[in-house]
C-alpha cells in the first residue's frame, strides 16, 4: 500500500503506522491530520507523503494488515480435527489474537465508515473470509451431528461478537488470565452450539 | 442536562440532539463542530449555546438518556418469574431495544473515550447497573440449579456483547425478522448457560 522511499523506509514505515494507529484510536480518523501523524514521528508534513499517499491509505493499510494477519494465523490452525476440536482452537485463537491488539480491533470496527467504498469492499471481503471459516466449522459439526445450530450464519456472527467483546473489558492486571478467559468462553460457546 | 430557554426549547432541544447524534455517528465526536450541529438545525452557532453549554454536554446527554431509557424499560420487565423466563425476557428485550437505535449504540460504545472523567463515571455506573441486573438473573439461576455458569460476571459480559452485536449486521430488509433473530439468539444464550 504505502509507497516507501529512501533508506529509512523500513524503519519509518512501521513507526508511521504505529503513530497513526494510536492517534486514530485516541481521536478518531476524521479528527487526525497528516500533520499530527508526521509530528508524532518527527517528520515534516511534506516528508510523510514520501511514505504514504494520504490518510485513507494509512487507514486502509492498518485494517488490511490486521485482516491479513488474522487470516494468516487462522490458516495455521489444525484443520483436520473433528469440528468440536476445531471450534475450540478457533475460540482460543480468536480471543488471544484480539486481546493482543485492542486498538486495532477498535479501529477495525469503528472506522469502517471512513473507508472509501473500494477499500471497504476489500476489508469486507476479508472479514467474510474469516466468518466463512467459522461457519464451515459449525456446518461440519451440524453435519456430523455434534452441533445443533438452527442458523449457522447467525451463530457465526453471535460467536464472533461474543468473543471480540473481551477487548472492551479485559485488563492484563485484572483478576483473570488469558487462559482462564479462554476456558470460560470456550465453555459457553461449546454449550451454545451443543446438540 | 441541556439548558433550555425560549418558547421553542421543547421542539428545538430534541432536534439538536437528533442532529448531534447523526453527525457524531457519521464523523465521530471529535470531528464535529458546534457550528455544524447548529447549521444542521438551522440555528446560528451562537444560538445553539442557548440550548446546550457545549459539545460535551450534548454527548453526555445523548448517552445518559440512552442509559436511562434502557434501565427504565428494563425495570418494567417481569421480575418475579423463574430465572430461565427472566433470562429469556432480558435477551428479547436487549435485542429489540438495541436494534431500535443502532446509532446510539455505536456512539455509546465508540465515544466513551471522549467523555470527561466525571461524565464517564456516571455512564459507567449506569452500565454497571444494567450488567448487574443480568448478573443477578444468572446468579439466581445458578442458585436454583437451572443454570451452570462458572463466572457470572464474565458470562454477563459475554451475553451482552453477543446480543449487542446484532446492531452491526441486522438490516430491516434482510432475511430475518426481529422475532426470528430473538428466537435464534435466545436458543444460543439458553444453551450457553444451561446446567
Amino acid at each position: 500500500m504505502a509507497r516507501t522511499q529512501g533508506s529509512h523506509a523500513g524503519i519509518t514505515g512501521p513507526r508511521i503506522r504505529e503513530a497513526a494507529l494510536r492517534l486514530f484510536a485516541e481521536h478518531g480518523f476524521a479528527a487526525v491530520s497528516m500533520r499530527q501523524i508526521a509530528s508524532a514521528v518527527g517528520l515534516q508534513a511534506g516528508a510523510l507523503y514520501n511514505y504514504t499517499p494520504d490518510k485513507q491509505a494509512l487507514l486502509f493499510s492498518l485494517m488490511k494488515e490486521h485482516m491479513d494477519d488474522l487470516l494468516g494465523d487462522l490458516s495455521r490452525l489444525p484443520s483436520q480435527d473433528a469440528p468440536q476440536a476445531r471450534l475450540e482452537s478457533f475460540v482460543r485463537f480468536h480471543i488471544a489474537f484480539h486481546l493482543d491488539r485492542p486498538e486495532l480491533v477498535f479501529i477495525a470496527y469503528m472506522e469502517l465508515r471512513n473507508l472509501t467504498p473500494e477499500n471497504f469492499r476489500v476489508i469486507e471481503g476479508l472479514r467474510r473470509d474469516y466468518e466463512d471459516a467459522l461457519e464451515r466449522i459449525l456446518s461440519d459439526g451440524v453435519a456430523a451431528g455434534s452441533f445443533e445450530v438452527a442458523d449457522t450464519k447467525l451463530a457465526t456472527l453471535a460467536v464472533i461478537a461474543m468473543l471480540t467483546g473481551v477487548t472492551t473489558w479485559y485488563r492484563p492486571d485484572g483478576r483473570l488470565s488469558v487462559p482462564e478467559v479462554q476456558d470460560l468462553y470456550w465453555d459457553m460457546v461449546r454449550k451454545s452450539v451443543s446438540a
